[in-house]
């Protein structure tokens, strides 16, 4: 099973490359531009030219799965959270029933599913999450969606919560979002859900067993 | 039959309320302003106050028919393309499946199926344009699509043509889009129908017949 990582060049979808390369997993790293793809290289992980906002489907050939970690991020405007973060993720999603992927999984945010509920400042962002995984759950592809609450930088503690309607901590680390990435493709019960994740007490390897 | 008119304050909205208002046709203005009240006291169109970033679901009691005029216009970001266009247009289009209204008459806009395609400065719009035409069409309710081109302030010619493809001007009247969604209110047959709109040949009587 190769995966496409879409977003790949993103924090997480640095984190997951990496390690996916020392596990010998067959992943091909989908980039906007040439200069990112020193750091694949050093990696060892096989690239891709494509562009969310042109073309990108070649770059599904050969892949049997697809990870959504691709965002505009918070220093381009609104519009391109319309275009990268919905657009880009639904076009996506049809390229992968177009093509027959086999799994997908959506690295989504916690909270998406009451944007108006959020900070004025999120809100957007929060709609466009929703609305791109509204899709996901309409389509034909079998697909897991991870919300992920606050990202930090800090090392892997290899265990999380889904209990995010409890309280406590927000964040969670982009190593243990990227390993709940990876388990997902180890256990078929993944598929069809949508999980919060936060950093907490259950072992990653029991996320979804 | 009412008509809540959704967008009432923008440049349709007001010219769609003031003729209804001269056939003594039933219509709310949705406002989200007192301030916008004057104007259509002045015409003598009954209005609600109500917000689609916020509650608005009780503007629609009474109502059998919304026209969706309402966009966040070129002078706010993306953002408000994201919460006013398109998440602003599936609220309203959930809450009109929830109250049973009987239409919806969607102002959409030209060429918006090809988002990509688009000048980069109108992308992010169309794509929000034609996500919330697309949940239109998903919907329970009977609904009518105009995409009319580059809109002007001249009189209406009350004519138009539909056959944007084959060339030729690309404007219309905002006069004679309002009167456009005044004809599909009269002619079930504008019920499923998306349609290109731009000034043209064609009597606006004729539109749906």
């Amino acid at each position: 099973m190769k995966t496409l990582v879409v977003g790949a060049n993103g924090k997480i979808g640095r984190i997951l490359c990496r390690i996916a390369a020392e596990r010998k997993m067959p992943v091909r790293a989908l980039l906007r531009d040439p200069e990112q793809q020193a750091y694949f290289d050093s990696i060892g992980v096989e690239t891709a030219l494509g562009d969310l906002e042109g073309e990108f489907e070649a770059s599904l050939e050969g892949c049997d799965r697809v990870v959504f970690t691709a965002g505009s991020g918070g220093k381009t405007g609104g519009d391109k959270t319309l275009l990268i973060d919905l657009y880009g993720a639904i076009r996506v999603i049809e390229a992968c029933e177009a093509k027959g992927i086999e799994q997908i999984v959506m690295v989504s945010a916690l909270n998406v599913d009451q944007p108006l509920a959020g900070p004025p400042a999120m809100r957007h962002y929060f709609v466009a999450k929703k609305l791109a995984d509204e899709r996901l759950r309409a389509s034909s592809v079998a697909h897991t969606i991870l919300r992920p609450g606050l990202l930090t930088d800090e090392p892997a503690t290899r265990s999380v919560r889904v209990d995010a309607a409890s309280g406590g901590s927000r964040k969670i680390s982009r190593e243990n979002v990227a390993l709940c990435i990876l388990a997902s493709f180890d256990h078929p019960e993944s598929r069809g859900q949508t999980i919060d994740l936060l950093d907490g007490d259950k072992p990653i390897e029991t996320l979804f067993a």
